[in-house]
């Protein structure tokens, strides 16, 4: 009911996609963040623990599930672009990857999934009632976390996101089902949800090391377009025959009624009979087995999929202009190769 | 499952008490922050609008349904106490007021209740969904509120208080319906759940005022006593006659297997056939319609609830003790009578 799942899928599509210019892509960012990735997960490790046994296990369930922590890379590869030397971006990324983590808890609860990164979900495990307390657990030890850092403008950036990312998810919630949703709704959805994550990831590097305004908008820019092409590729892939590789259900957006840009769009286009199509399976959630089958179809036939997938290499291409103010290094032409992977894995 | 309610109870208890002397203590405390409050209710107002129309509509449905705001409230008689002149406390009163909304929200969810402060429960109206990110929206927006406040000690104290009382929570899970619950693990799971809370809204009121250690811990220990207090006479309540005038469901920890303290000590002093009444009952869970008067007859047997009481009375005069650093004023008489109050109501 609650409208697109947040992306999550770059953490399960390695190491099962044969692309390798794909695979090595992802890999260089991870080569070039990997010495602080290592801080990174023991402050993880370390931060989720707790004398109640059940947090660190149920946290544990999904945080270790194989996820490639792209929103804390992010942190740390900017640090890395920027020539930061200090410390403090470790925390950060960790608690942008508990903020991230909390949600993803949340979302599972609040969609009713049983499946992410190819493993049963907690709230199937466990149940709703520790899934949420442990996402509240993971959001307030993110917040300890930030105040860590010692900067009142990071504690902005990251409460302020917190705010906007569960707004974005009521918004999705009140707006599901809705056939009138248009493109800009959408767009905003997706961007509070996810992009916006994205953006204070990469925001926050600028300014634990104190650089100018326009480093630090540079960055929030890079991380913001990533995040939107990111989401509309996932959006566009929930469709396609390689999510079911991916551990997640394929189809899920269609028997929710989820509307994403790729039924957005065919909607506009359709004829008459389609869009009645479209509002019993999608508005009404009215579905029988060979609903998927023609949905598929139809997005295939005005060619919704790529049109998704063309507008996410826009937002990528703006993202890697964002960058163009930075001297070349290995993070640069690294996080410049990530855009490129995202949309990238859509094929 | 979830063990005790959060303590919400104060909040209807008045209008219908007949007791006058109850009335006038909370009133007292009302009259001292009168003037600050109608800052803070300005604010809460303020900070839980936003574009999307089902964040203020499910937020306003429980923030509007009579709470007295005990919290907020000891946060500003906290900074009357100590003569503060500043502004700093009146959004840290609406953050501390957030996160308890937060987390009765979510509260409402893990326990499926449907009944809160004699209204149907937002879960019930709403569904979980968007009371689970209503929730989180309001843990952000109160973390927003204690980033202006410009203090990272402030911003130390409530993010691990967050932290403590989710993790209370999840504590509180894996304990329900266990009979071997002690008395000291049942006082850490009040303590995190409730007494945390209390403590960090009277102590930063000293941190914002910029005050001694020696009344910086004076003010936490006031608030975390008190809380203590607060949550045992609350558990009492649970089982007496009065619990169906406060717009709560009678009997509820009983009939959800709570272990709270009036059961723990019925338990521990009970005979062989006792105990097995409240394994079956509160442990299996498997009740009939004649159980909850049995349970009842069993704790008078016992004197439990009285017993609870009682020690609520030894954690309310703690929390007077702590004030006597103070120089009497109508705040320092108010908070005194505050706790009289709040153990008073149990008859």
């Amino acid at each position: 009911m609650s409208g697109t799942k947040r992306s999550d899928n770059v953490v399960s599509i390695r190491g099962r996609n044969t692309n390798t210019a794909d695979q090595s892509a992802i890999e260089k960012l991870q080569q070039v963040t990997d010495a602080d990735m290592a801080l990174v997960n023991e402050t993880i490790l370390s931060r989720m623990q707790s004398p109640v046994a059940l947090i660190p296990e149920l946290a544990g369930h999904l945080i270790s599930s194989g996820g490639k922590r792209l929103r804390p890379m992010l942190t740390l590869a900017s640090a890395k672009l920027i020539g930061y030397d200090g410390t403090r971006h470790i925390g950060l990324a960790t608690a942008v990857e508990f903020i991230h983590t909390a949600t993803l808890l949340h979302d599972d609860v609040v969609d009713e999934s049983t499946l992410r990164r190819g493993k049963t979900t907690a709230n199937l495990i466990w149940g709703n009632q520790p899934t949420v307390l442990v996402g509240d657990f993971l959001f307030s030890r993110a917040f300890e976390l930030m105040v860590k850092s010692d900067s009142l403008r990071v504690l902005k950036i990251l409460s302020s996101a917190s705010s906007v990312i569960t707004e974005g998810e009521v918004l999705q919630l009140t707006t599901a089902n809705d056939l009138s949703t248009t493109e800009e709704k959408y767009l905003e959805v997706i961007t509070a949800k996810t992009a916006v994550l994205f953006a204070a990831a990469c925001e926050v590097a600028g300014v634990v090391a104190d650089r100018s305004e326009e480093v630090i908008s540079a960055l929030e820019a890079y991380g913001r377009n990533l995040g939107i092409a990111f989401q509309l590729v996932d959006d566009a892939m929930d469709y396609s025959s390689k999510q079911a590789t991916m551990g997640k259900n394929t189809g899920d957006d269609f028997r929710e009624g989820k509307i994403t840009l790729p039924v957005i769009l065919a909607y506009r286009r359709g004829t008459d009979e389609e869009r009645d199509f479209w509002k019993r399976t999608m508005q009404a959630v009215r579905q029988t087995d060979e609903d998927l089958p023609t949905a598929l179809a139809t997005l295939q036939k005005y060619g919704t999929l790529s049109a998704t997938v063309d507008r996410a290499r826009h937002y990528g291409d703006m993202a890697k202009d964002a960058l163009a103010i930075f001297e070349d290094n290995s993070a640069k032409s690294a996080m410049l190769e990530v855009v490129d992977f995202c949309i990238d894995r859509a094929y």
